[in-house]
């Protein structure tokens, strides 16, 4: 099942630069692992700002949670989230 | 160019219910037309709303206000947009 | 999987009151077939309010979005929702 | 009587690690001890996010706020409250 | 147990002048009925807007939706509620 | 005459512990003369929050200014104020 | 006493034109009344919105009600109020 | 020309009060520099906030933004601004 | 001087659609008037919605009310306005 | 294609001045080169307020990206955007 998940990061201007640097390294290492298995479908830079737009394809709320609460930055992030499904007017020619 | 579209449709309880099909269904063969021209890469419905999220690939701002305008259930819509670009972290095995 | 639902209905002061009884008779006996099918797990009305949360348990969004779809109040609903998933610190004695 | 909890928990960046897993482990213990004492009826984790929904069975607003000012990780909760009551389409299956 | 409960109401234009009288004459009957009963504690205008401030005595939430269900205005109320206890800096002089 | 206020205690994680339970007792003990003294009609804790509601009988909002002002919390306080009259439902047996 | 009133008139396109002309002439006539008595101290038009920023100088919150709402446009309005009192950086030249 | 100005000031705990008390005083030189100038023609303070509401007079947006811009505590303030002009409905008695 | 106008048209279904036409093209010749006069410096549509970002170069606040207050489809606006002066890293090579 | 881009600029009081004077002055020159280059068509202050109203003239989102990415002060700053395209009332005798 898709689930539509909004990311803003917010990132207090006094966290340590370097350790910023490798968690988003991390993050990074994170995302391509879960593309390549197919749970991360989409993942797209919201242009102007520190956030992003993802669409994951999942086994339940359970696995989004895990996911998400994996994620390196995860402590500055605010999500906001929403199941998706099939729309009547679309083909599905993409997931 | 990508842009993510977030549509909340609003139908005043008043308006024609003949008239409100005949719209839907126009909206649909409009979002297949564009589906199928690669405007439209992707639409899904907001599970539990009256609501869709959409991504359209579009040549230009103009383009992508030409479109919007021209759904026929357009005048109940409230719109959100979004402008895309590439995530450092994707790996873009979709668009 | 478990969704959180918070429906506050709204209903214009100018649509026919024996309609809305009608449909608030059919909307019970809807909410009771639910009941009975084990989909709707919870149904509580906010005190003071118009308004209701629920707890559904269903197979998809797209089975949450049917159920919710079908409510015969459904128009004059405004639905937020929220995929529920364990939590680390329950002992889950209740669903 | 029953009262819906929506939990948000934030934690700024500079609290010292150990110290939050200490406290979270405790509002763990804390969390059970009131759900066998049959208090806390309902504890749910929303799926991608540091926010819990409950629902509380007390006697009365006082104990409700003695529980929830006894949770060791109070001070980084936002919490929105409502009083709960039977619904007229509810058949009551759960509590 | 104390309720506090903020009333605006708002009354669309079209509503028929006639109707609108005889329910706020209704309501005002209904409050003092309240109000004697020892119910309605406190009922409060708040200066310069069509919105009261009230706080209700009441055995639970279930009697606290039945009191504002019955409100003939109820239909054009949007109502915020918060359960009200003890304040450790009260030297509770008053209800 | 009478001013509803509603006080949002936010206390930033990295106060000094001590100097809070100082400024909280002496909070109590303002609170207390403030009540003798007939200023402070109402005072109540709102279920669950680090919140209150109160009624304050002052001469004019100068006065209300100084009271609040005069609180030893008041640095860490969010407060809401309105005007409060005799609403013409009332049969204000109570002040 | 002082009393700051943010006003934005929200009139609906079906209310008819020349009875919304004879309300506005009123409450012309209504405002000049209370200059002319000293109530209403300043009345300003916020520069491209049909709104107004007004400082009202009455006796009580209850005499500030009764001016708001003996207001012809009364009905159409969204009130905001707050009450002032004297800034301690003030030369208090003006009132 | 008139501008309305609203300005909430929010100090962090962690700011050296001496350094603030010498920034309150400042401010206020500043302030009775301007009213003397004719600039700040009303200053009023928001009753129990740490808040002002003034009317400045100015030649300019630019001025305006000078003037702010120049007041000691504009670090700590949210300002926001609502440019004004004659009322058709006011006397204009006073500016 | 230079005003930000953003203006959002919400335009109720029960418009009459030959009235809508009639005013959006006064709408057009009036903006194009204004455009001439070097009023209206700059009119962008918002891609995807029906609203408007304009920069008008008026001598005062009136002058602005004025302008827009005389907009055909004025009744059907949300207006949000902020003045605007040198950005100190502006060239101004445009205006 | 162009852009509007609303800054709002929030510097913790923590910050070291010299760091932020710096990073100003390196904003300064980076918006010059880009006004030089054509890429940012306008910048206006907005009066009273450490934000700003712009219009970028980009070939993609991924290229407004980049700029704002680039900024010294884009740590501090929330952003907000809206892509513009040809409004029909536009003389278009300006970008």
């Amino acid at each position: 099942m898709l689930f539509h998940v909004q990311i803003d990061v917010r990132v207090p201007h006094d966290v340590d630069t370097e350790k910023l640097k490798e968690l988003s390294a991390k993050e990074h290492e994170r995302a391509k692992d879960l593309q390549l298995q197919g749970k991360w479908v989409h993942l797209w830079r919201v242009a102007g700002k520190y956030a992003s737009i993802s669409i994951l394809d999942v086994d339940s709320p359970a696995e989004l949670h895990e996911i998400l609460n994996s994620l390196p930055l995860y402590p500055f992030m605010e999500v906001e989230i929403a199941a998706l499904c099939r729309h009547p007017g679309s083909l599905e020619l993409t997931k």
